[in-house]
């Protein structure tokens, strides 16, 4: 196969051998770099000729393994399949291939004043079509939805190097089976995505935040259900339990704020126009909450500076990873009503097995998403004991073993956790469906 | 089989011939109506032993020709699986049993200050099954999205009678393919969904309404932008074109609002809190699209009396359907930027073709939904030159045959208008792997 870009020396194979999620996948044999749908299809097929096996990778930001290569894997990376094809102003769409990094893509929108609200740390390097891949979420999903209800539209190379275009633009189709929804989520097992149609949503002009310091997790919840009905462009609602709080307070070499002498904390944001009023509504809204005791102290910004001040205790989970390496990491979807006995439990259970390290609770609450973060666990027998207290409540209370990341090949052994036998069935049913050969991605997931 | 409830008397079977679509199906052999997921696997796995077909039937609303069984056809019909199964109040979730109607859901949710979003005119008969196989619409899709968005899990009865369970009742959960979007809009063709959590939102207090006149098509797509990013709770854009609102007026025997001698008609809607800041950024916002003419003219509903006498333009669609049978009508989807020209050019080319019809658009162009009703066409031949001119309209400009009602038995011929040959061959895959023995709803969408 003669496409220009493809790399064949082992010294340039190195950096493709895996993503972030630690797992060191093997030495590819080759890896293309295509810069057309019209290149994907043909490599697809030529692997198809020779029975070669593909692993498909984005920015390698994902963090379940998925991208990590086996060895003499053909590497199909998007990175040059990065043009802005159509930008839509009246609609509101733009139409982009897949290897266009999210954060270009947020600069581009925002400079014709539009707004794509996916947002997560990886922005610099994910790519659009990785985005899709894994539905990614992030922390303006309790407004937006994650990446899957951001796509309207798109086209893939299947398993046999067929393109099969779904370059919808509208917001409502039905017209049969929404057939995206077989590659959202599903991490290039399905097929290689290679343009996206997404929705845009007018340039929020401000952004409001506040931190609020709550007495239990009931007034959690209770909280949530205000805001969601009374505040008018609520986006985040991020919660942090104390430990969190304190260690980020520690990392950071700040203060905790208000005290850190509170059970639970509660970064609030709400998006909105510059209306004077919307500060008025913010602001009154969260003193009625504090006069009906549902939150016992709180700290509203008065500035981005603040907002910003705010968000570092939020974002210092970095920070936070590095002092508990070697960590182990969840990103769990809990039910909110059993969410409080879910932390309870899962920490004591925790504690009583290593009561040395460090267990630290958040995650964006609005959605059910559960962040928690174990560590420092130096040994693999360890590590799986902590895999085997969180995953086997999250089992027990009917929640998601990944609400965000993914299964890829980090969390496969507890996928049947989350999954009933009869869906792992019709999920085998249709890999064999879209790929006989089992030629892309092969071991993910199932 | 014995299961309680089962119709077998040819008096007691003709009800269940069809849908609302006005086509008419043949007399089903037997009506099943099981009252438990045991019951309809049951009666499942009987008929695939028997090699009987199977029409899966709701509330019997749907637009598309669906529910409508082949003569001799076994009717399962969800009718007296109406439980209300778990309600959480905490999380704001509902788990109901798949014939639940949706106007006993909507009773339900309220009584215990929820609301769920989705409401449609055939809300006293259609169910909550019903809604998720069409994928149904309705007025508040621009702000709580269709269906699709309002599921958060399911269990159906697959076509060899087992059962899948996917009860998932988070928000977010990246555990491979999201099997529920096999189900969401397949009307029945590839299982029967048996039942359904639902994300349920916080009660809006009130709803605030307004008719704006605008002058051009450029201007209302002007007035959604801004609408989007500067009134919170945006929920309706429903769009009304001239003649539409005469006609509408004339069917109330009222007065045309605001003259009527405006080309288009804007009723928005806003769904928030009672903060008294809320009504001054509605009307504050109408003010400053005025002054800036935007909008050419602009009433703002004082009451909820008046709020209802605006709507009454737009829901006295049923009153118009009378007078133009019979009617030939139409729920495509189409991009923003070109229904100026969409409706421009199949105006001229119906005026031109059948210049004694009436030829009303309007729709919810929020979500780029656009409804046409043409009437009175009293031959075949001319309802299906009608057809032939509103769908190539549609396939000229990448739009969508139907954004909501579905294709059904009626639409099938022009599927082809909307869906690459590719996405029809991945179709017709996915019926062999869900349905090898065409068992479910044989001979729709496909
Ligand atoms: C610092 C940091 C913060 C993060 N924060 C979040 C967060 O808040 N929320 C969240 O959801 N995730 C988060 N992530 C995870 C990660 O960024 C996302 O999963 C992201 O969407 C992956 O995109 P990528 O382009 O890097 O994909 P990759 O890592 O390259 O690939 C991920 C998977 O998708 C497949 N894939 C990639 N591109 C394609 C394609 N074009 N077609 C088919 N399959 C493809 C790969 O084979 C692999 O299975 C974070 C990661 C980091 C490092
Ligand atoms: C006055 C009126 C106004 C309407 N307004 C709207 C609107 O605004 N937006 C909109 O989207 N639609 C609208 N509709 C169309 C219709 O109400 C919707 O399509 C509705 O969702 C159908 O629900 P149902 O229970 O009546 O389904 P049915 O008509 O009984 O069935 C529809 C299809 O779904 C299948 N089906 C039904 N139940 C199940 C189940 N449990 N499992 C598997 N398959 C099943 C059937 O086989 C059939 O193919 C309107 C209809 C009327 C009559």
């Amino acid at each position: 196969m003669d496409i220009p870009g493809t790399l064949r020396e082992p010294a340039d194979l190195e950096k493709y051998r895996g993503d972030w999620s630690g797992l060191k996948g093997g030495l590819p044999a080759v890896v293309y770099r295509p810069a057309s749908t019209a290149e994907v299809a043909a490599i697809v097929r030529s692997c198809r000729a020779q029975g070669a096996r593909i692993t498909v990778q984005g920015g390698l930001t994902g963090l379940a393994g998925g991208a990590a290569p086996d060895a003499g894997d053909v590497v199909i990376s998007l990175e040059r399949l990065n043009q802005v094809e159509d930008f839509d102003d009246i609609g509101g769409t733009i139409t982009v291939q897949a290897g266009v990094p999210l954060a270009k893509l947020a600069e581009i929108v925002e400079a014709r004043d539009w707004y794509f609200p996916l947002d997560i740390g990886a922005r610099g390097s994910c790519q659009i079509g990785g985005n899709v891949s894994t539905n990614a979420g992030g922390n303006r999903v309790l407004r937006y939805g994650p990446m899957r209800d951001l796509v309207l539209g798109m086209e893939v190379v299947l398993a046999d190097g067929t393109v099969m275009p779904m370059l919808n633009r509208v917001v409502k189709n039905n017209t049969g089976p929404d057939l995206k929804h077989l590659f959202i989520g599903t991490e290039g097992t399905f097929g290689i995505v290679t343009r996206v149609v997404l929705r845009l949503f007018p340039r929020p002009a401000v952004r409001r935040s506040a931190l609020c310091a709550v007495a239990s997790f009931a007034q959690v919840a209770q909280l949530l259900k205000q805001a969601r009905g009374r505040l008018p462009g609520l986006s985040s609602f991020e919660v942090m339990w104390q430990e969190y709080l304190v260690a980020a307070a520690r990392a950071l070499g700040r203060a905790v704020p208000l005290g850190g002498g509170h059970p639970i904390y509660v970064l609030v944001e709400a998006e909105g126009s510059t209306a004077p009023q919307m500060q008025e509504i913010f602001e009154g809204f969260l003193g009625e909450m504090l006069e009906e005791g549902v939150v016992a102290d709180v700290i509203v910004a008065q500035t981005q500076e603040q907002a910003q001040s705010l968000w570092d205790f939020r974002d210092a989970i970095g920070e936070l990873l590095k002092q508990l390496s070697p960590f182990v990491s969840f990103d769990v979807g809990i039910p909110l009503r059993v969410t409080a006995d879910y932390v309870e439990t899962a920490r004591a259970r925790l504690q009583a097995a290593f009561p040395q390290a460090s267990h630290l609770f958040f995650g964006h609450l609005g959605d059910g998403n559960l962040h928690i973060v174990s560590g420092p666990h130096a040994s693999e027998a360890d590590q799986l004991a902590v895999d085997e207290i969180v995953y086997g409540l999250v089992a027990e209370v009917g929640g998601s073993i990944s609400a965000e990341h993914g299964i890829g090949r980090i969390k496969k052994p507890f996928l049947h956790l989350s999954r009933s036998e009869t869906e792992l069935e019709v999920m085998r049913a249709l890999k064999r469906t879209l790929d006989a050969g089992d030629a892309l991605n092969a071991g993910r997931i199932l």
